[in-house]
Protein backbone atom coordinates (compact mmCIF):
# COMPACT_ATOMS: atom_id res chain seq x y z
CA UNK A 1 0.00 0.00 0.00
CA UNK A 2 0.83 3.35 -0.71
CA UNK A 3 1.13 6.18 1.70
CA UNK A 4 0.94 9.90 1.51
CA UNK A 5 1.62 12.48 4.60
CA UNK A 6 0.98 15.91 3.57
CA UNK A 7 0.49 19.37 4.90
CA UNK A 8 -0.20 22.84 3.45
CA UNK A 9 -0.75 26.07 4.86
CA UNK A 10 -3.88 27.89 5.04
CA UNK A 11 -4.45 31.86 4.90
CA UNK A 12 -4.81 33.38 7.94
CA UNK A 13 -8.75 32.51 9.08
CA UNK A 14 -9.10 30.29 6.06
CA UNK A 15 -8.27 27.52 7.60
CA UNK A 16 -11.01 25.81 8.72
CA UNK A 17 -12.91 26.28 5.17
CA UNK A 18 -9.62 24.40 3.50
CA UNK A 19 -10.60 21.60 6.01
CA UNK A 20 -14.36 21.45 5.04
CA UNK A 21 -13.10 20.99 1.39
CA UNK A 22 -10.84 18.24 2.28
CA UNK A 23 -13.13 16.27 4.85
CA UNK A 24 -16.13 17.27 2.32
CA UNK A 25 -15.19 14.88 -0.63
CA UNK A 26 -13.86 12.46 0.92
CA UNK A 27 -16.58 9.38 1.55
CA UNK A 28 -16.48 9.40 -2.61
CA UNK A 29 -11.87 8.27 -2.75
CA UNK A 30 -13.06 5.16 -0.84
CA UNK A 31 -14.20 3.48 -4.07
CA UNK A 32 -11.33 4.83 -5.88
CA UNK A 33 -8.42 2.82 -4.05
CA UNK A 34 -8.41 5.31 -0.92
CA UNK A 35 -8.17 2.84 2.98
CA UNK A 36 -7.70 5.55 4.95
CA UNK A 37 -8.04 9.65 4.75
CA UNK A 38 -7.36 11.82 8.07
CA UNK A 39 -7.54 15.48 7.86
CA UNK A 40 -5.78 17.29 11.19
CA UNK A 41 -5.11 20.27 12.05
CA UNK A 42 -1.98 21.55 13.92
CA UNK A 43 -1.83 21.65 17.62
CA UNK A 44 1.23 23.85 17.02
CA UNK A 45 -0.11 26.78 14.80
CA UNK A 46 -2.98 28.59 13.49
CA UNK A 47 -2.84 28.01 9.75
CA UNK A 48 -1.30 24.19 9.36
CA UNK A 49 -3.63 21.36 8.01
CA UNK A 50 -1.83 18.11 7.61
CA UNK A 51 -3.55 15.03 5.63
CA UNK A 52 -2.23 11.45 6.22
CA UNK A 53 -2.94 9.00 3.60
CA UNK A 54 -3.36 5.45 2.78
CA UNK A 55 -4.12 4.13 -0.76
CA UNK A 56 -4.37 0.64 -2.33
CA UNK A 57 -1.56 1.42 -4.70
CA UNK A 58 0.45 4.44 -5.98
CA UNK A 59 -1.32 4.59 -8.95
CA UNK A 60 -4.96 4.98 -7.44
CA UNK A 61 -3.24 8.36 -5.90
CA UNK A 62 -2.04 9.36 -8.87
CA UNK A 63 -5.31 8.90 -10.51
CA UNK A 64 -7.58 10.65 -8.19
CA UNK A 65 -6.10 13.86 -8.29
CA UNK A 66 -7.60 13.42 -11.92
CA UNK A 67 -11.20 13.12 -10.58
CA UNK A 68 -13.41 15.70 -11.60
CA UNK A 69 -14.69 15.79 -8.32
CA UNK A 70 -11.05 16.40 -6.26
CA UNK A 71 -9.87 18.95 -9.21
CA UNK A 72 -12.94 21.04 -8.10
CA UNK A 73 -12.17 20.82 -4.51
CA UNK A 74 -8.09 21.65 -5.40
CA UNK A 75 -9.22 24.40 -7.42
CA UNK A 76 -11.31 25.92 -4.29
CA UNK A 77 -8.76 25.41 -2.14
CA UNK A 78 -5.81 26.54 -3.75
CA UNK A 79 -6.88 30.16 -3.49
CA UNK A 80 -7.07 30.02 0.62
CA UNK A 81 -3.59 28.63 0.93
CA UNK A 82 -0.64 30.23 1.02
CA UNK A 83 1.51 28.06 -1.53
CA UNK A 84 3.84 26.21 1.15
CA UNK A 85 3.29 22.89 0.84
CA UNK A 86 5.07 19.73 1.97
CA UNK A 87 4.83 16.08 0.52
CA UNK A 88 6.40 12.65 1.77
CA UNK A 89 5.45 9.37 0.29
CA UNK A 90 5.84 6.03 1.68
CA UNK A 91 5.12 2.37 2.01
CA UNK A 92 2.63 1.28 4.53
CA UNK A 93 4.40 -1.60 6.50
CA UNK A 94 1.42 -2.20 9.29
CA UNK A 95 -0.73 -1.29 11.93
CA UNK A 96 -3.77 -0.60 13.49
CA UNK A 97 -6.56 0.16 10.97
CA UNK A 98 -4.91 -0.61 7.61
CA UNK B 1 -9.44 12.82 18.56
CA UNK B 2 -5.49 13.46 19.02
CA UNK B 3 -3.15 13.15 16.24
CA UNK B 4 0.44 12.64 16.23
CA UNK B 5 3.28 12.30 13.12
CA UNK B 6 6.31 11.08 13.50
CA UNK B 7 9.39 10.03 12.07
CA UNK B 8 12.44 8.04 13.15
CA UNK B 9 15.54 6.97 11.80
CA UNK B 10 17.18 3.97 11.70
CA UNK B 11 20.98 3.12 11.42
CA UNK B 12 22.01 1.32 8.10
CA UNK B 13 20.49 -1.92 7.75
CA UNK B 14 17.94 -1.57 10.90
CA UNK B 15 14.97 0.08 9.17
CA UNK B 16 12.75 -3.12 8.93
CA UNK B 17 13.87 -4.48 12.57
CA UNK B 18 12.12 -1.40 13.99
CA UNK B 19 9.14 -2.06 11.51
CA UNK B 20 8.91 -5.08 13.48
CA UNK B 21 8.93 -3.93 16.70
CA UNK B 22 6.23 -1.06 15.69
CA UNK B 23 4.35 -3.36 13.97
CA UNK B 24 4.17 -6.02 16.36
CA UNK B 25 2.21 -4.43 19.93
CA UNK B 26 -0.63 -2.96 17.76
CA UNK B 27 -3.32 -4.82 18.03
CA UNK B 28 -2.94 -3.90 22.44
CA UNK B 29 -3.58 -0.21 21.54
CA UNK B 30 -6.79 -0.35 20.29
CA UNK B 31 -8.22 -1.21 24.43
CA UNK B 32 -6.17 1.92 25.28
CA UNK B 33 -7.69 4.52 23.16
CA UNK B 34 -5.90 4.13 19.59
CA UNK B 35 -8.29 4.59 16.52
CA UNK B 36 -5.03 4.13 13.61
CA UNK B 37 -1.62 3.42 14.00
CA UNK B 38 -0.28 3.14 10.75
CA UNK B 39 3.53 2.46 10.37
CA UNK B 40 4.76 2.93 6.75
CA UNK B 41 8.78 3.66 5.34
CA UNK B 42 9.88 6.36 3.47
CA UNK B 43 9.74 6.33 -0.30
CA UNK B 44 12.60 8.51 -0.57
CA UNK B 45 15.15 6.91 1.43
CA UNK B 46 16.42 3.98 3.03
CA UNK B 47 16.39 4.40 6.45
CA UNK B 48 13.22 6.59 7.79
CA UNK B 49 10.31 5.32 9.60
CA UNK B 50 7.00 7.57 9.53
CA UNK B 51 4.31 6.91 12.19
CA UNK B 52 0.65 8.31 11.82
CA UNK B 53 -1.49 7.83 14.99
CA UNK B 54 -5.41 8.62 15.72
CA UNK B 55 -6.09 8.79 19.61
CA UNK B 56 -9.27 9.00 21.55
CA UNK B 57 -7.67 11.95 23.62
CA UNK B 58 -3.99 13.19 23.84
CA UNK B 59 -4.56 12.16 27.18
CA UNK B 60 -4.55 8.05 26.12
CA UNK B 61 -1.93 8.81 23.94
CA UNK B 62 0.07 9.95 26.27
CA UNK B 63 -0.70 7.16 28.89
CA UNK B 64 0.23 4.93 26.22
CA UNK B 65 4.12 5.59 26.45
CA UNK B 66 3.77 4.62 29.79
CA UNK B 67 2.41 0.83 29.45
CA UNK B 68 4.68 -1.99 30.08
CA UNK B 69 4.88 -3.82 26.65
CA UNK B 70 5.64 0.46 24.89
CA UNK B 71 8.32 0.57 27.37
CA UNK B 72 9.78 -2.61 26.12
CA UNK B 73 9.36 -1.96 23.05
CA UNK B 74 10.97 1.40 22.78
CA UNK B 75 13.79 0.09 24.99
CA UNK B 76 14.63 -2.57 22.08
CA UNK B 77 13.89 0.31 19.07
CA UNK B 78 16.01 2.93 20.64
CA UNK B 79 19.46 1.36 20.25
CA UNK B 80 18.31 0.37 16.64
CA UNK B 81 17.31 4.43 16.08
CA UNK B 82 20.28 6.99 14.93
CA UNK B 83 17.95 9.38 17.37
CA UNK B 84 16.77 11.72 14.67
CA UNK B 85 13.15 12.71 15.45
CA UNK B 86 10.24 14.47 13.86
CA UNK B 87 7.12 15.05 15.94
CA UNK B 88 4.10 16.90 15.03
CA UNK B 89 0.79 16.69 17.09
CA UNK B 90 -2.26 17.38 15.95
CA UNK B 91 -6.17 17.64 16.38
CA UNK B 92 -8.09 15.10 14.22
CA UNK B 93 -10.66 17.10 12.25
CA UNK B 94 -12.40 14.42 10.00
CA UNK B 95 -11.95 11.87 6.90
CA UNK B 96 -12.08 8.43 5.58
CA UNK B 97 -11.14 5.52 8.24
CA UNK B 98 -11.39 7.80 11.37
Amino acid sequence: MFGYIASMKAKPGKRDEVVALLVGGVENLRQHGCESYVVATSATDDDTIWVTEVWRSEEDHAASLELPETRKAIGEAMPLLTGEFTGQATSIAGGLGV
